[in-house]
């Protein structure tokens, strides 16, 4: 693999970019204990989004890691997951958003969240707010009580400098925050490192 | 309430309709086993959707049952779960599709299933394929392994007559499917009832 330039994602912000079909993204957690929200629509047609549903059914599993596929609403494979030091990440939550904030830690004046982050860096692609969807929460760490099904968002299983390698299966925009929920990084907002590298 | 009559959903198909604010809307397992997806739109604006993602993560559960609300994609409560006599649904998966029966099944000729009874069911309210997002499925019985996290769909454990009764929390459109999956049903493909009513 070609190497270039780690990118950095400040705390409690998000970025955009395309990956064209055959790149890889790997992503970075570098101080560790820190969640990256991370969306990807079809670049030739963003109506074409990652879809949870339909990747948690192919699967037949709630927890996805190493050789794992990332799909799209219309069933098209979008990312392959191709290694993982890490192996806990979450497919089922939402961004966090100015409501979650409200309504969850009953803020006053609650921050934009991932949402509010995600949508100011995809609205260059023409991506409003209404079409960013469940994310695939890389390092996030949610537990489910198997009895009561209670959910518990805990610190990430990730350290320092561990990393997730992506593969895109079609040339892809793609969306990515350093996550601004203090339970999801354990009250630690911290940045995230991205690369895109030739396959 | 104002009992009206009772509508009948074939096996594996699909329809839609309007709800206003306030009414209730019950659904029927009439013959005992069977699955209804159901999506809902916020009638004066399509773009706004139900989100399992916001729900799950505001009810801080992965099962909701009576009392839970199902939010939208913008935060906003759309149904109320009023009364629920089986407590096992699932909000996880996308409908069944051609590719459900493609990629899961192996069928060579795939029923369109849900997700293809939807989109015609929701056409005339102008919304697409593309818009139908991770249904609230009613009595789909989905397990988890606490292990492996692998996904069992189990057969429902909805008797014959049992029904869940959803109060609208805004002007609705509702798809609902009698489900075309296999798997969902124990492999009996079954009608599913509803009931319209004012609150």
């Amino acid at each position: 693999m070609t190497e270039t330039n780690t990118n950095r994602i400040p705390p409690r912000s998000g970025t955009a970019f395309t990956l064209e079909r055959g790149q890889l993204l790997t992503v970075i957690d570098p101080e560790g204990q820190q969640v990256s929200d991370l969306v990807a629509y079809n670049a030739h047609d963003t109506e074409e989004y990652i879809s949870s549903g339909r990747s948690l059914d192919y699967a037949a599993r709630m927890l996805l890691t190493t050789g794992d596929i990332l799909y799209s609403n219309r069933s098209n494979p979008m990312l392959t997951i191709m290694t993982d030091e890490v192996g806990r990440h979450d497919f089922t939550l939402t961004p966090c958003s100015r409501d979650t904030f409200r309504i969850i830690y009953g803020d006053d004046q609650p921050h934009r969240g991932c949402q509010g982050n995600l949508e100011e860096a995809l609205a260059p692609y023409g991506i409003t707010g209404d079409r960013i969807p469940i994310a695939f929460n890389v390092f996030m760490h949610v537990a489910v009580d198997p009895g009561t099904s209670e959910i518990k968002v805990l610190p990430p299983l990730s350290k320092a400098g561990q990393q997730v390698v992506f593969r895109a299966e079609m040339d892809l925009v793609i969306g990515m925050t350093a996550c601004s929920a203090g339970e999801s990084n354990n009250f630690r907002y911290k940045p995230i490192d991205y690369r895109v590298s030739s396959g």
